[in-house]
């Protein structure tokens, strides 16, 4: 089964990592890739890493140029998706990386966005209770966004055992590529090497809804989320720490055992062997997630930490994942839990 | 008055950073430099940043050495203080870097250190209620951890002005000289850069109990703290991000009033005005610490994010401002707010 | 006597440095801030590291908020400088950290610039022979750029003792804060950290000429210079790696000999001893370059390296150091050799 | 035909990189993985980005462990190669990545290591004119330096057409996992990041022979080659500026020409298009590598300057591509040549 792949947004960290990916997936065959601004440039002036690619060329994003494909990755802009999937026919797989299908309420998504939404769409975190089950054979995905995969990965085992008070604290560090590539004063690498800051503090961040609905999902119940993104010197990586207060009672051994059970059987998450803690060094480049988990006795809290790759995992590889699941592909082809150290 | 001052330790990064910084104070004659491994190479082969000493040579480590000065600074490995300490004249102002006089709670520092507690000297952070008190005149100085240092600052006023709950977490990243000056793989440029890592989760690291005691003093009550320090791509900076569940009716007003009156007068931390956050690259050798805070109404947490630089605020400069108050000198004399930056 | 200086490109890179190092040198008050698309902005919003100005607005930079001041620096876009230095008064000191007045040669400025040349400064490289003479007095003065200050400082000696062939190579590695503060896709951290890449290749980068002009002035004959420039993954710093043959006969001590002649004295340049090499991390916002030179015996050549902060001796520090010797100050007032290291 | 491939050296970094391509290798099965240190420990906790190894056991490294593959490459320190590869059968494929086998000239050996040559064996660099002829079915390849197969790539083609002059100048910048794994203080985080430096300046460089060697033999006369060396805060790359004086008459085209025809169909190396330069960052983890080269007409030099992952192409990759060549398979088999970036 060969699957025909359109990236629309070529140009870009997202774009560019959703080739890197392709072309190494056995099944993909890389069609037209389309951009904005970059429209009619050679690839190999945009994304010099792609060696095999350098020649094509860039296309304006329209439908035109996205039909007769599989499969079309979306990697545009927050807010830009919705535009360009409405004209894509249904029968093709639409794999949205921006945040448009994200959020179920309508309410949050204009807070946030401040623009009517579009609809919701299955998630395209398959290691969440049901997630496989809502992208087997759907031809519309909503890719999580990158914190939220991590803050996820990282907590959910903890609220679908029952084990975690319902307010959790996620403070994570990105790398800039999180912050995509417009050239931005504040992103200059001037700025950024030597430096952490935190940015969006006190509820702002447009991944807080995010984390609370599917955090929610799996509790059962109503999950309060106080997140705050730092970003680091790195170009890519995702540490999420995370802790929230443990139910009474709950023990060490009630921790462990959860988090073996979520993911004991996910080819892309790894929980490590005690004592040893997650690292984004680890996973560059890489579609795994490492995951690590303690009790605090003395705080009384569950403190959960994950490392993902957050153009990988975080964007591209999950978007990868999650197009095997819903063509019915195996889950890992093309992905790798390899990553690239030092 | 010119204060002689001798530092033990010169080879290190606590060391360096301690002469940068008493080579700019109009007061301060440097003595005797001495060191460990280090003793009898001249300071130009391992400290080439500080030129006017190239030629100095590094002492043995000996209380014959650090005799006959005003001011003795230890910039050693942790526990090896004491020894060293009681060799000296009660006479000399003795200014500890590390953390064997740290604590008040001698069960807290055998458990954290594993050796007999040496006792307790006033603490090295004059923003403190009652610290100036309890450093002026003295001759013993024990010099805050660099994660305290940050954490307090971050989270004290909140406290001391009864605004939130006895729980508090702490996620702080830091550059990696705050590890020291020690060969060990895994702080190779090659492993720290492009990754991030936790370390000491879960309530194992020594620098908790430095917080739950000066959290508890200002709070009037005892606090928890859930601790992760985190290990981030650059050589200083710490960057915590703090928070603690508000008490009930506390209102952002309250939150900001009470870290205005903390900090209105102080001339070594900066609170930031509202809407602008902490950057450790804007603290960079600096011994100004940045202080930011917001009320999330949602998730209903005060969250305070501090930057300093570790080497200066975090250790070094906060050694020579506490030397400065101990000998009644301006307290900001030959130290600098202002950061190398970009 | 107090000098009352205004910046011209205050929210730039070099315009924060220059007040960085105005903040400490004791005859300077800080006067006029100007700036273009930052011009209405609080200082504290632009260059948070410069705590002490927080609260200055920048204001327009015309020729009336630049009057009333002893010293102008300018630092402005290249081919900016000209139009505003011709409004300022003959009595002021303009201190152009711009290309604009450095290249004696008109042809050389049409080639490389493509406007008309303005004319010819006293340049504020005070090592060079000669240098110091043109510079007392003045009330105009051209700051070098960056790159020729490092491979000025690395190779004049070897020209001036004329030890070396008229043939030389230099290959420059600068840190991204030489690039400036534009936001430039090219210079987000997330494409500069981890990455290595020439530009400006095969002559035709425009401190090539400057580097030339005074070479041959310290040779007394032409001398052709193979220029490449190359961005490093790090926020500040030029390590300058020149080259030449030796002249038949030349050995080793002829050339150890000629570098400690022409440094021997100097305050802002450090030639170490025989057998370390400069590091740019050892002069991290200092004003200090530090040099080494030796013969390969094998090659015929004569290497010399050289490590400067650019934005330091690179371009402020040389300016406040060629001010100093204009205005008759002592030549280091308020200038430091110690660096901020690690 | 399934290669069963053993490694020596596992917990270094070249060993990792070995890993890394092997376990992408569709041919290979991975045996032995040996160390010293590191022997009785899981890979996991050494290489914790080689998640599917992660229950590995390091065995000591002895000819027992090491008998029985179809393949062992050895990633040893320079110097021990020669000791372990005496003991394996000349039925085995030894692949050396040290530098043991690597000078055909005893007495270079003995200048540059300090004990006796071990011998030559062919050169795994299959891009040199006549290397792939020798590495054919032989049972013994040496892996190029990493310096080397950078400066060989970027000058070799200008040699091979007799275009520049016998006397060449390299200027290399590497990340610091060239200097490997080893617990060294001046290789620590702290020290690197921020700060670029030289080291073995004027002739000293281990490498330096290995570059003569190779350039003699595609120019048919000795070259020699000024080397200069310096450590770049990155963890991987190496960009190498090279430059030699072109021979009267040699044009731009000429050039240009040269190079076409040495990479025009090398899947490995990448003649990029005019005007474009290389970048580290573009063949991070991938086995190309960049070249591009430039006539300076004013200097008079070729200006040739490449990119290589230091531990892919730069030694891994090269090893594994040596390895196809040997064995008959085809020489791309496994490998990459798309980059991770940013």
């Amino acid at each position: 089964m060969t699957v025909r792949a359109a990236v629309a947004g070529a140009s870009g960290y997202a774009g560019g990592e959703l080739l890197r990916l392709l072309l190494a997936h056995p099944e993909a065959e890389i069609g037209a890739l389309t951009g904005h601004s970059s429209a009619g440039q050679r690839l190999g002036a945009l994304q010099p890493h792609l060696a095999p690619l350098a020649g094509r060329e860039v296309l304006p994003t329209t439908a035109d140029a996205l039909a007769g494909h599989d499969v079309v990755f979306l990697a545009l802009p927050h807010g830009q998706s919705a535009a360009v999937a409405e004209q894509l026919g249904e029968e093709m797989l639409v794999v949205d990386c921006g945040a448009d299908f994200r959020l179920a309420d309508a309410a949050d998504w204009e807070a946030f966005y401040g623009s009517p939404h579009a609809g919701t769409w299955p998630y395209g975190l398959p290691e969440l209770p049901g997630a496989r089950a809502a992208l087997a054979g759907t031809r519309r995905i909503a890719v999580p966004g990158c914190y939220p995969t991590a803050a996820l990965l990282a907590l959910f085992p903890a609220y679908a055992a029952g084990l975690a008070q319902p307010e959790a604290v996620v403070v994570a560090a990105s790398g800039t590529s999180g912050a995509g590539r417009a050239a931005r004063a504040d992103l200059l690498g001037s700025e950024v090497m030597g430096s952490m800051r935190p940015y969006g503090v006190g509820g702002g961040h447009r991944h807080t809804p995010e984390m609370k609905q599917h955090l929610a999902a799996a509790a059962g119940h109503p999950v309060t989320v106080s997140f705050t993104p730092t970003l680091a010197p790195m170009p890519r990586g995702i540490l999420a720490t995370c802790s929230a207060a443990a139910r009474p009672g709950v023990g060490a051994a009630d921790v462990r055992a959860a988090y073996e059970k979520a993911y004991g059987d996910e080819p892309f998450v790894r929980l490590l062997p005690e004592g040893r803690w997650p690292a984004t060094g680890a996973v560059y480049g890489s579609n795994c997630g490492q995951v690590q988990v303690a009790l605090d006795p003395e705080a009384g809290r569950i403190v959960a930490i994950s490392a993902v790759d957050n153009l990988t995992k975080g964007t591209a590889g999950g978007a990868v994942q999650s197009m095997n699941v819903a063509l019915g592909l195996p889950e890992s082809l093309g992905l790798s839990t390899i990553g690239v150290a030092p």
